[in-house]
């Protein structure tokens, strides 16, 4: 298991990639985000996007299912206090095969618990023809190994 | 339906209440955030949490769905370019009752697209002992009234 002193500044990780069927966008919409171009894919021919997407939520959720599985689980992961910022740049369609990638951009041990440090990271999602669909700053609690000297 | 021009700085709404079962906890978390205190109950017990609780990706969903159901599909949505602050306050454990409130806190028309205006808001959610348990600010695109002048 990997403490947070083991991932420095720069560290940089591949996540693998993922795709979102139809059912699956329908099925996330109708739970988390039911406008009618993530639920109805012949509401949206005529909506903004000329085509049902997933909901930005739902990227999310496949960019965060790529970062537990290719990082976070092999972690001493104590959760996140929030998210300094998402960008939803493209729009994510069925079969689209995004890619994650995340990045540490900040390391600082915590103040008030010395349980932990604080990990800032850069996570992007790419598109199967290598555009930029997402980006997201977020802010990550991770155990610190434990020594006798604190 | 609601176009850009009809919400003001400082419109406040109520979006009612929404709770989550284990069940579907559980179901998300091994979608989109496997991480153990989101899918195994068991584990759960001895994490950083005590217990089972909700992905935070999950509770933003729960506040997503009370703001389409309770405000979003009675407007002309084109959708979000994304999101500036989340915070996870407190966690959410299965049976929570989650209440949603919005308050419209910047509104914009767009100088590139001028079918659209840009409304920021900021979102929470309150559980059932009136806490803070989480709170969003967003970027979102609304359709301009359509008028002979513009």
């Amino acid at each position: 298991m990997r403490y947070f002193e083991d991932f420095a500044v720069g560290d940089a990780f591949e996540l693998g990639s993922r795709s979102l069927s139809q059912d699956q966008i329908i099925a996330f919409g109708r739970d988390y985000d039911p406008q009618p171009f993530h639920v109805d894919p012949e509401a949206a021919k005529s909506g903004p996007f000329g085509t049902l997407i997933a909901s930005g939520w739902q990227t999310v959720g496949v960019f965060m299912s790529l970062l537990v599985h290719g990082l976070i689980n092999d972690t001493v992961s104590l959760g996140s206090p929030g998210i300094e910022d998402i960008k939803w740049l493209r729009p994510v369609k069925a079969g689209d095969r995004l890619t994650g990638r995340v990045r540490i951009c900040e390391s600082t041990p915590s103040k008030s618990r010395r349980d932990r440090g604080i990990l800032k990271t850069e996570g992007e999602l790419t598109n199967q023809d290598g555009e930029l669909v997402m980006t997201i700053r977020a802010v990550n609690f991770f155990g610190r190994r434990p020594s006798p000297g604190r």
